[in-house]
Formats: structure tokens, C-alpha cells, sequence
């Protein structure tokens, strides 16, 4: 479809296509949601706060969450931006750091929405290819004679959808050398295994840290997402954000996302059951004959030697479990298969068993 | 402050300013919230929903919403677009259809917002001034020896901050008269006693209207908004926001508004009540010496010929109670005052009465 009344760009744009949401009972482990539910807490902070006070609009700061924020991570109140889930976050930070003249540089397997921001805001981009076995290699994302100074630099850590991750010093060594433009380090599955680059906030000006409330929170339904960073580039996200849409976070989810980030307790039984449950699947994937990169996430990223992933990946939806196959290339041979609880898993398994016997 | 890291366009922005907030108790009459709480069924349904579901994505189409906006206004689902607040669907419309190499028109008195998008994309515009007494002249957004044909058109129905509405005709007549380009009609005021234009969708491609559940509804804390257009306007807000933000509206959001638009009742008490309480504090402003347009909003927008604007908006607030003062050109002696509950607006008159005494 196109339309006279549409921006040229609209015509050139290429959306993000999310993971389904199946209205019928599966087994979904599709979309990297967790397998528990959210803070119990949370639940009831929310649930006293549906009163008469949803007519008055939330905070525009969304001072609650950014408080919390604050207090766990041991950055200021100012250092913090929250966002409608971190995809805003992130759109945000494309539009107010990358639209330079010079490309944005990021892995070429990645999260499938970088390219889209880009084509929403016209920014250049050059994909840096990961190894064959998707390391992300620093070295590639610094400037060289191959390529001089990058416009900007965004990458996930732990990458998605391969499920590897960069050490802190190798982080902080993309960082460093590249002081001419902000870094953007997107920590959706940091609570999974990998240490988060927070703490180098305090010393690069460049560092924004992205992080989301949907994975390890398991609040993927409240979308709440925030960026920790100097207060330079908080001010150039703020900017831009009230130039769009004043108060992205709803009064609910302020209050809900404030009370999870609080529930440390909840946070820490539930993330280690899920890198409990993810090593075992892990290992009985590999019994299959499965081959996959160790996850520091709560996924796997999976292929068979011996079986197509489209078919293994269709032969799942006919058993009613759904996981995500990406038709890219250089990883349309794998499937990411989400986290489930052990029961699920168990039952992955023994649908994998019977589609690779 | 500015920064080495920032794009270009971040520099260049005005950003929106929301009206305040305030932590301590105060008679909030400044951001035309409804005095009275949302629907208590919404209330409840969102009470409900506080559960185990919400660690997972919503509905990336707000499907619930959708249905119910279908069912309330008689259009089809797939006429309907939902975003976080009609301040999200408005900066995707700028952006979907507004980025055209001819102007945008929109009232010179209008929503504060527009220039702020248009700064965000690069929209060229040009404000057409109302008359003197704050009317919009259909015939000047029309094409003429003038201006050629615009690049778009949008205007609010009735208009902020002057309260004042055009006729259903005078609607048709500007969208008509527009074929070249998209028509976006803000509704966000429109079920204080205004014909909504969502009648003409069916006749005209060109016309998007967009309403919003924070004034009416009573939900500005939920951030809910949506448009009615044809189905290629809608296919291109739905391409600029999937390459934005795929979920938008989180679950009990969703669940909210959707009760909300289904509770007719309640709808249809609380709006009446504002009106009553808004003809009653018309005529008591008037005996004050005020001087107001006639106005078909929850609010009123009003001038003392004797006293400074400025300083009644800081009299006001030494007393406790906030209103709307907009430092703009040829406003900047007007009050923008939101209809409260009748014993609100009692405290309002009487502390007016002192001041202009």
C-alpha cells in the first residue's frame, strides 16, 4: 500500500515486525519473556494506585522510577531517562546522538530494530560483521584506516539474538576509543550473567546504558525502559523526548516499575531460576545434537547440523510451542528459543527429541 | 547546556512545555484534567489485570482499544490507530504526513505542541491568525492566490487554548477543500458539546481525527489516545510507529480504556457535569468583569480588562490554586482555567473576586 498523503519517508521505511502474541493457550518462547511473574509487590503497588488519581496526568520525569533507578544502581536521579520500554529509549537516543554525517556502526547480527531506527531518521550506518562464531570483536567498532571515526555506536551486551557477551573492559575499551561520539550499550539481558557498564558511566561522558523492566523484571506488558548516562546526553534524550511526547510513562507503570526495581529479593529468585533452567536446556539441547553459543541471556541461540530451522522451527508451532526463526542472513539456520519454566522446557525438549529423532 | 554528542536537530528544538505538575495540595485548575475520577468498571477491569500476565508484550495493535473505539464510533477496526496519549498520535501523524516540501497550516493560537513537531521534523509551517476575537476563518486554509496548496493541515476542534469551535460544515468545507494533502482534526476537547468530524472519515481519505481519553474519559494518568482516518492514513501511522516503539499502550492501559469507552454512562455523567459547571462558571467570571469566549471545552479562557494576567496566575497561586498563564504573543493577557468540581471553582471565584477587587 502507499498513499499521496504520506511523508516520503514513510513509503521507505521498514518496520520492526514484533514476535507474535497468540491469542490461543501455547507454549510461548517466542519473545523472551519470562517464564515468572513480575514482583508480587508491583502487583498490589498498582493495584491500590487504580483510583480516581488516573485523571491527573502522570509525572513527566517519571520521578518514581527515576528514583528507584537512582538508589539501586548508585547513579544521581539525574543520570537517569525513562522511556515507554527501552525500543523508545533507544528511538529516542537514534534521533538525539545519531544523525550525523559520519555512519552509526553496530553488529551485523543484531537487534533487528537498529536498521529501522535508522531508516527512520536517516542515519548511515555501517553493520560491523561478528566472527563465525558471532564474537563481536572491539577492535572492529574502533576507528581505523578502514574506516575513520564512527558517527556513533550502538551494540547489545549481551548480543541479541546470539546470546554472547563483551567483558567489561572490552566495553570500555569501544568506549574509550571513541570519544568523538556517544556509545550506546543496550543491556537488555545484562541480568543474566553479564556485568553491566553502569559503573563507567561515571567516567566516560559518551556511555549511554539502556536497560528494560521486560526481561528480568518480567514486565514486558508495563513497557518501562531507562537510560543511565551523563547528564549531557540525559538532556539531549529529555529534549527530544518533550519535543515528541511529554509523559511516554503512565502513572501505573511509573508506580509498578518503581516497586519492581525495589523488590530486589523477588528480582534475584526469579533471574537465577531462569540461569538455573537456561544451563539445563542448554545441555539437554546439546544431547540433541544442538549447537549453540553459551548464553549469558535469558534465551538460546540454537541450530541442528542435521535439521532445518524453519522445519524444526514450524514442527514446534504443530506441537504448540512457538520460538522466534529469523529469515536473515547468516543465522537462518538457528532458532532463539526463550526461557521457559522447567516444565515448559522439559516439554521443548521432548518435542525437539521426536522433530530430530 | 549543548553537547559534542548530540545530532544537529537536538540543538535546534523547542521542546513542549507541560503544564506543572504539583507535589503539595493545590486546587489544580491548570492542565484541564477532569475534576472527576475515570470510570469505576475501568478501574476495576485494571484492578484485575494486576496479575502474572503482565510479564508478557501486549497487544502491539491495542486491539482491545481498537474494538471498543469501532464499536462506540461506528467505524471499522482497522479505521482505528492507538497511541500513548493523542500527544504520540499527533507526533506520528506530523511525521507520517506532514513532511512535505510545502507548509503545514494550523491556527496561529493554537496547541503548543504543533511548532515543537514541526521544529522535531522539519516541517516547514505557516500559523494562519485567527480573528480578533479568536474565530478560525475556514476560507484561510483554503488554497488561494495567497498560499498554494498546503502540505497539510491541522487544527484542534474545538481549539485550545481559546476554547472555541467550529461547525461540522466549516470542517468539512476545510477538509475538502484539502485533497491534496492530509486534513488532521485534534478532537480533544470535543465531547464538551462539539459535532466530532468522525463521520466525514467515511467520505474523505484525506481526514484523520484524533481524540484522546485524558479529558473526557478522565484517564490523562493512562496516556491513551486514538485516531480515525482511512485505511492508508492508518497504515501510515502504523509504519512510522513500528519503526518507533512497537507497544506503546501496555496492558492495563489497554484494558482501561477500553472499559472506559464501553461505560457510557459514567461518560455521559461526567461530561454533562463539567458543562454545567462550566456555563455557571462563565457567568460568574463574567460578573467578575472577565471577558471570555464562549467556550465548548473544559475549560474556560478568559481576560480581566483592568488586571494583568500574570499577576492574577501568581495572586491565584498564592492561594492555592494553579491555572494556565501562556507567556505567548497576543494571548499573554488570557487565563487558561480548567473546570473543576463545582466547590473548586466556588474557591476560584472567590479568590478572583478578591483580586480584582
Amino acid at each position: 500500500m502507499t498513499s499521496k498523503y504520506w511523508s516520503p519517508v514513510v513509503g521507505r521505511l521498514s518496520p520492526y515486525k514484533p514476535g507474535e502474541q497468540p491469542k490461543q493457550k501455547v507454549i510461548k518462547l517466542n519473545t523472551n519473556e519470562s517464564p515468572y511473574g513480575p514482583s508480587p509487590k508491583a502487583l498490589q503497588a498498582m493495584r491500590d494506585a487504580c483510583d480516581d488519581h488516573l485523571r491527573l496526568y502522570p509525572s513527566f520525569t517519571a520521578d518514581r522510577v527515576r528514583r528507584a533507578v537512582s538508589a539501586n544502581l548508585n547513579v544521581a536521579m539525574e543520570q537517569v531517562f525513562v522511556g515507554n520500554g527501552s525500543d523508545e529509549v533507544l528511538a529516542h537516543a537514534f534521533n538525539a546522538f545519531f544523525q550525523q554525517p559520519r555512519p552509526l556502526l553496530f553488529p551485523d547480527i543484531s537487534y533487528s530494530f537498529y536498521p529501522t531506527y535508522c531508516g527512520l531518521y536517516g542515519i548511515p550506518f555501517q553493520p560491523i560483521p561478528v566472527t563465525e562464531d558471532f564474537r563481536i570483536e572491539p577492535a572492529d567498532f574502533l576507528p581505523d584506516a578502514a574506516h575513520g571515526p564512527a558517527g556513533g555506536v550502538v551494540l547489545p551486551n549481551p548480543n541479541a539474538p546470539t546470546g554472547r557477551a563483551l567483558s567489561l573492559a572490552e566495553i570500555e575499551r569501544i568506549v574509550a576509543g571513541n570519544p568523538q561520539c556517544a556509545v550506546v550499550i543496550d543491556e537488555a539481558y545484562v541480568d543474566f550473567g553479564t556485568e553491566s557498564a553502569v559503573p563507567l558511566v561515571a567516567k566516560y561522558d559518551n556511555l549511554l546504558v539502556v536497560q528494560t523492566l521486560s526481561k528480568s523484571r518480567a514486565l514486558a506488558g508495563l513497557r518501562v525502559g531507562f537510560a543511565v548516562g551523563s547528564p549531557e546526553l540525559i538532556e539531549g534524550l529529555n529534549r527530544v523526548k518533550d519535543s515528541f511526547n511529554s509523559y511516554p510513562v503512565d502513572s501505573l507503570a511509573e508506580i509498578g516499575a518503581a516497586a519492581a526495581i525495589e523488590d530486589t529479593e523477588h528480582f534475584e529468585k526469579t533471574r537465577l531460576a531462569v540461569m538455573k533452567t537456561r544451563d539445563e536446556l542448554d545441555a539437554s539441547l546439546r544431547k540433541l545434537g544442538f549447537e549453540a553459543p553459551k548464553s549469558l541471556t535469558n534465551f538460546i541461540f540454537a541450530r541442528h547440523p542435521d535439521h532445518d530451522a524453519a522445519k524444526l522451527a514450524a514442527g514446534l508451532r504443530e506441537r504448540g510451542i512457538l520460538v522466534r526463526h529469523f529469515r536473515l542472513p547468516r543465522i537462518d539456520q538457528y532458532l532463539r528459543i526463550s526461557v521457559g519454566t522447567d516444565e515448559e522446557c522439559a516439554q521443548l525438549v521432548k518435542a525437539l527429541s521426536e522433530l530430530v529423532a
